[in-house]
């Protein structure tokens, strides 16, 4: 599973750096993430409205080069490996030369909305997953998509 | 109702100007207003724990002087009538030099946390506003609670 | 000078109340003008890098209808004057079945970026604006642009 | 060199799981840590004056469990090496009964604020983490402050 997105940075991302902040770059990591879940027809607030909830259990990153106001950020998203417990999402962020500006890695958990105790991951995503590694072994064209 | 509040600029606030973007100002309301709630026995997750949320309906900011790092804002709040329909905080944003920074205003609304439609005030919080105005006529002081 | 910019509401933005939190909005509203002012071709930061800053000096927001994950709203911009010491814009956000999420306006100075006095409306500005009021009468079909 | 600082929870860091939303761990980190080097009178802002920038350029943390409305978290940040091209910050996040809600930690570089150019870590900075690990030993009562 693979999707990238676009995304202009934002004047309130900035910091007195003039650079933007690097705690921008974990929510564009959910950005990423939430996207590619949509694209592959399974919104993460379509998961939770069934009673299961994906909270972050992990993250890490490692910024290589500044993003600034007027840049484009590409933000790529893979899952690897079809969930049992967790569920970890890499990322990679670059700007729109192409420099990579930073890359890392989201483990989240899945969760009971209900009881908030730890559950399976939902069959339902593990097999969206699951198709998707299928189909991205014959077409590698299929993870482009339209982005807002 | 009054209340003050000190908060720390946090350097994530500041933007590319090198000044506390301006919408943390209405953050800062909102902290303002969570703190009183809290100082006079009514913390807005217990009303919302009973079933009523407060969405804010409107919001207004004149901006005076700019907040940088290393500042510490005071943030003054103050409801003036007991509510019906709305409730009005009034709010004043002070530098560690007394400067006024910012000064506004938020209406919230009530709805039903199931139904999300609007209801009247909860009675209790419209007591804690009522005992709170007799109490300010005759003791001022009441008003600086410890803040964190 | 009008423009409209489309966003995917993001997880981060939402709050406790399950919608997107009232503060987000006056960071659509900066959103939106900040793409208008790219389509237009003076982008804010390239105004910032000849030496005149635009602070906020007023916000208003009324807030009609909650934004929630999943929706994508769409900003519109309007700047009806040519600025002579302030710059008005007004905003209007919708979701994605054309329904007015909220509206408002913010009001911005104008400061030298090493002094921080402030100064008039930069000419560069002023002329942008005043071709593009000649223009919309003409042509409105001319302020739909890309958005990303 | 050591600090503690308590934050109240803000209701806009909340987010639709109705918990504090994971990216703002990582602001709590940075809070953590510019109260820390204020706390032993140096300032991040000062040292960003006299001309060197400290970017990110690593995070992690690992999340144990949620913070909700109405919670204090307490930042432990610790610096346990004088630096030289980095600066490594650990911190934990623990709620008001004592419990581990995040820990992870935070590298910073050196940058030269004109060139942007990477450059040692400020003998000023690195004398005082020297001093302070000399007294930490001695006196592990010094290291919490008044916090706000």
């Amino acid at each position: 599973m693979r999707a990238e997105l676009e995304l202009a940075v934002r004047y309130y991302e900035t910091d007195q750096m003039g650079i933007v902040h690097h705690s921008n770059y974990i929510r564009y990591f959910e950005c990423g993430r939430s996207d590619m879940m949509a694209k592959y027809g399974l919104p993460i607030e379509r998961i939770e409205a069934e009673g299961v909830m994906l909270p972050v259990v992990a993250v890490e990153c490692r910024y290589r080069k500044s993003a600034v106001m007027g840049d484009t950020v590409r933000i790529v998203s893979r899952i690897d490996k079809v969930p049992l417990a967790k569920l970890v999402v890499r990322n990679e962020v670059y700007n729109q030369r192409g420099e990579l500006l930073a890359d890392g890695s989201v483990t989240l958990g899945f969760i009971d909305a209900e009881t908030r105790h730890p559950v399976r991951c939902p069959e339902k995503l593990a097999a969206v997953i699951r198709a998707s590694m299928e189909t991205d072994g014959k077409d590698t064209d299929s993870t482009v998509g339209k982005n807002i």
